[in-house]
Parts: structure tokens; sequence; C-alpha cells
């Protein structure tokens, strides 16, 4: 199944690389949590973006330097002063998600409401139900492809349109706030980096 | 490595069986969270144990009935007014939780302080800043060990004997806290099941 590949959470550490656009931006931005960095924004079409960085990665190490511990600010400014030309992350993949697998009913539904993102209730006997979907856990990705900062219904036509089978990524709502807490206008929201990944 | 895949998180869902001993016990207490059911205590060498059930395992149908939404009460009068003989759930491999394998350095430290099973602070440096462990999280298992309820004396020597891998199974404190809050006694926690895991 494409979706759930596209959706995979991966065990173990990958290594980055990206360079700076023109105008000396990665197009990513970052939130301290718990004591890790990790990937609150990415900029359609930045070069984060091109080098897979995702909503919710965690990263270890920018240019062998490790970064447990440093807040937003001193992430930041590293990557500002950072040669423009090669900058390498080693990167966990998403450990605050987990994916769900689940089959659209003969009216196209996988049983749950959700509001803003967040989910909010479960149908009783649906594939979401049979599959444990979580309330208060906030929408991440739907077959992969993110919709962090999409409005309902523009999620919804992405359920619509997906196949009979379909992978939503998930985590807890409180995490996921304290994550975007910080990125509050909607112009950030817009520009987030909602295509759909490679394989 | 055999710590490694005795805490390995499956994907998919199991199936257990288990039937009652003759006191009529399994030897289970779940807990509701978020509308689904979570194991949140396994009695040392009960069914619930020799079946495999494991702190924080997520259970979605109890003889083929749907829980999803039922609180603690209702699972735990379904159970015991179920057949002795044969009880059979679909089981979520511990959702909440994550492992995370580090190495100890040459005087056996992998990089972290824990207090009351929490970890609250990261080693610079260390294994476990360069794998990306995070603090507000409760320490679940060891190699696939679970030390849930244990003083953090004796989950010091389980760390103490381990080989220099060592893989750690970890939650966030908010979901490890709600799923024990309710079962307050020492005398509980002493009767956790702590035993070793089959691979």
């Amino acid at each position: 199944d494409v979706g759930l590949r596209r959706a995979e959470i991966k065990q173990g550490i990958r290594m980055v690389t990206l360079c700076k656009d023109q105008q000396g931006k990665c197009g990513l931005r970052v939130r301290g949590v718990n004591k890790g960095v990790f990937v609150a924004f990415v900029h359609v079409n930045s070069p984060a973006a091109l080098a897979g960085l995702r909503f919710g990665d965690q990263i270890l190490e920018i240019n062998n330097q490790l970064v447990a511990g440093w807040d937003t600010d001193k992430v930041m400014k590293f990557i500002k002063n950072a040669a423009p030309e090669k900058i390498s992350m080693a990167v966990r993949d998403r450990p605050f998600e987990r994916t769900l697998t689940m089959q659209k009913d003969s009216v196209g539904h996988i049983g749950f409401v959700f509001n803003n993102g967040k989910i909010n209730s479960i149908v009783k006997d649906s594939s979401a139900a049979r599959n444990g979907i979580l309330t208060e856990h906030q929408l991440i990705e739907v077959n992969g492809q993110n919709v962090v900062g999409l409005k309902d219904s523009e999620t919804r036509d992405i359920f619509a349109a997906a196949p009979r089978t379909v992978t939503v990524t998930i985590m807890p709502s409180f995490i996921y706030e304290h994550i975007v807490k910080c990125m509050g206008s909607s112009l950030v929201k817009k520009l987030m980096d909602h295509s759909i990944p490679d394989i």
C-alpha cells in the first residue's frame, strides 16, 4: 500500500543534508520539547522540504554538534550562522507520532470526528474504533501527506480523495499544541509543506 | 541484540488468549485513556503475564466485543463475567511507548538521570543525548523487562547488570501518571510482573 509506505515511521536515525536557498534560508522552524529539538514548521518548496524533513522530526545533531537541551533560539541562530553550502543533520523520525491504518466503510467513512484537526469522538463499531484510534490526538498526516494548518474542510477533501485504505498519523494533542504554540499566524500555517512525500 | 528484540514494539494487532486462574482471576487491570483501554497492571505469574500482556498495551476487543470508549469498571466487569476457559483479546502493542537503544560509556553510564522512574535530566554528550532521549518521560522497560513500580535502586541494578548495549522503553510522563493514578498502593506495585519477556 502506497499510503502506508509514505506514512511509515522508520526506526533508527537518518542523516539529512541540505543547503540554504538564495535568500540564505532553510525553510525550517524548530521547537524545544522535553530537552529535544523538534521540527515545528517546514516551508513549502524550501531546502528543508526537499531534504524530506517533516513536522515532528527530532533533530539530534546539526553539523556534528549535539543539540539536546538547546532552545529554539539557539538552534535557529546556529543554523543561521552555518555555512550555506552544506548543513548536515542527524534526525529521528517523528518520535511522538504513530500511524493507524483503517478502511473506509460503504459510505466512505473511517469513523472519527475531528475539529481543528483534533480527534474528539470515535464512531461506535467503526474501522477507527477497531484499530484503536484515540481522542485528544491531533491529525498530522493522511497517507503520509502533512495536514497541519489545513482547514478541516481541506483535510476532509484529502480523506475523500484517498483510496479505501487510509493511513493516518497522529500525535497527542498536548504535545502538538506545545510544538505549534509559538507559530500563531495563519500565514505561517498556509506556507507549511503539504506536498505528498516520496516513498 | 537480545535486549532490543525483547523490547521491540511491533506494528499491527495481535490476538491474545488467556484463561482465568483457580481463583477466577486474570491478573489484569486496565485504565481508560482518550477513549482507549490500556493495560495498567499485570500481576506476576498470572494468566495475563503468561499470555504476554504488558503494561501500556491497548486492548481493542475482548471476546470479539469492541471496547473503545469503555471505562475501567465496564471492562473489569466484562472480564469478570466472561467464561473462565477462554478469553480472547485483540491488542495493539504499547502505542504510547517507544524504544531507544544506547551504549554504556567506559564507566557504565548511558547518560540520563531519573527519579521515581521519571527522566529529569540528560548528560551532555552522552549516548542518551546522541540518541534523543527526552525528559518528562517515564522509564517503562529496560531491555524489555518491565520496571514500573520498582525502586530506582532496583532499576539501577538492572541497568548495572545489562550488557553494554541497552534498550530503554519510555512513555510521556503525563500519560504514565494518568494510567497508574488509581493504583496507588505499593502492594499493587510490588505484585507487578517484572519478569524478563520471551523473545
